[in-house]
């Protein structure tokens, strides 16, 4: 089932860099494996913001929690959740 | 799995009455045979207002959609739905 | 080039019926055309609500307000529009 | 009497790490105990956010103050309550 | 237990004049009686706005819902309610 | 004259322990002193919040501001004031 | 005593238009006096709206609320009041 | 002096057919004889929606003020004005 | 021309003390110079807030940009303006 | 295509001043260098805010991002975009 998670990214000006860069690959390396895993069906930036619309394809919310919660990036995250259905004018 | 949704009613004072009338008949119809059904698990009027918080327990976003799309009064209230996940202090 | 397209409904309950079932036809055939047209690329109903979340892929914010305005429905639809970037995440 | 209570927990990121295990194990105790005993009947994560949907069974809004204000967390947290009433059409 | 209680009204410009008074009537006479019961403890009027904040002594939210819920002019009023506790500094 | 008045509290998690409690003790002695006053003449907790509606009866704005202002945590606190009339229902 | 008062005026579209010139020169009329009276010190459009801000000198709330209300455009505008004191840099 | 203007549209859908045409005519004629006059010196037409960003010269707010409320669809538009001013790094 | 500006002060509890009085009373010192100079016409506290209504008098939005950019607590205030225009019942 | 596009800047006001005085710096002479190159076509700073109204004019949402995200002052900023498309009336 498909959900639509917009993220909002903050993190705080004074972090440390190296836990900066650190936090950015493995946020990057995440993102990617997802992909390839076919759960994270759809990534889009927003433009002009630190933030992306996405699309997740997973068995249940409790597995979109995990996944969400899991992300290198999360505790500095504002996350919003839409549970997408089927549209009857779809194709 | 677990659904929390917020409907607010808000029915146009100058409807028919008898049209009103049937109508909150059938929602209250329906409501009863979807808790029977063990679908609306959980159904409780917000104090003071014309409103009630529910959980509904569906096998899919799609599923959620048809059940409150059904619903007779969907027309005439607006709905707020929040994806629910097991909580690790849950017992 | 991208855009997610948030289209909420809002029928007046008093409209016309012929009406409404000539402009729901009108609706669907058009948002068809313009999936098979490759236009509207994605179409997903918002579970619980007379709305949908819609990404459009257009030449540009012209295009895009043409088909958006030329719908049968806009006149009844609030609609906030988000103009989608290549995330560097993205595979 | 039931009451809904809405928790969004926002943790400084630079809390001393011995401080944040010893309230996040404390928080777990309290609301097992407090599940155990009643008072919180339903505990669900909200899906992609540190918040919770809950909803507590009191005596009265000053043992719902009692409970919440006492919870380790409660410093670090957003609360908005909502008091619930039986719904006409719950079976 | 008390609730503040805040009253928005907006009775439609068009309502029926004779209609209007007859409910401005009854809303009075009940919410004298509900002051006389001991139930509706205070009662003010928002300078500048047709509302009123207002503090209810009830048994219950249910009980809370029910006296609001009977209202005349439930039907044109936009209703929020806080559940008040003991502040620890009152005396 | 009267005048609602929410006060949200937000205490920095980080301040001086000592200076927390100093400034605890001296709002809690402050808010007696004008509730003997007769200038503070409802406090009431918000269930769940640390915050508070209260009740200020006063000879005009200005001594309402010279009160809010001179109580001790006012610098974290966050204030709505509403003034109130008299209402043409109440006994 | 001060009172900063926004007013937004919404007159529906159909209403009737004799009405409507009869409540626009009685609005007029009152404002007038109100000033002359020394009640209504300042009068302001907010540019580009059918709103205005205003400065209302008046004995209390009270009587705020008895100009307020007694406003032929009263039941079409949305009203926001806000209690003013003196500034201790103000000459 | 520049003001940026956002105008948003909402025509009611009853509104008899010959007005709307007749006012969307006056208020197209009307824009366009102010942009001629360098008054309206830029008109733009937010994508997806009945609605325009702006920027006017005028030589003061009393100007601005006759200019929007003189326009033809000012009764069904909702209007937001900003104040601008020459950017420090503006070229 | 008449501009109505909110300020809402924010100044971080953690400053320095000295930096802090030195600010203030340079604030003090300006607005009280601005009035004497005509500019700044109305100068209000907000009852129960650290924040001003207030009304200034310039020749242009480039003059009351630079008005309030040199405040010297302009890095701590949170403003918004309003522009004014002349009240057609206005005497 | 056109871009409308709101900056807001926040720098934190504990920020070492020369890293402050550099990156305004540098802010500068690239929101000079973007104008110069006929990107960045309009920039107007909101009176009496730290905050500019800019339109854009890029190729593609893509390459808005890019100039965005590459801001010396981006991580301070809260960015809002709005697509804009040819008005009908415009000339």
């Amino acid at each position: 089932m498909l959900f639509l998670v917009k993220m909002d990214v903050a993190i705080p000006y004074d972090l440390d860099p190296a836990e900066r860069t650190r936090l950015l690959a493995e946020e990057k390396a995440r993102a990617r494996q997802l992909q390839r895993d076919g759960v994270w069906v759809h990534l889009w930036r927003v433009a002009g913001q630190y933030a992306n619309y996405s699309v997740l394809d997973v068995a249940s919310p409790d597995e979109l929690h995990e996944v969400l919660w899991s992300l290198p990036l999360f505790p500095f995250m504002t996350i919003e959740v839409t549970a997408l259905a089927r549209h009857p004018s779809a194709i």
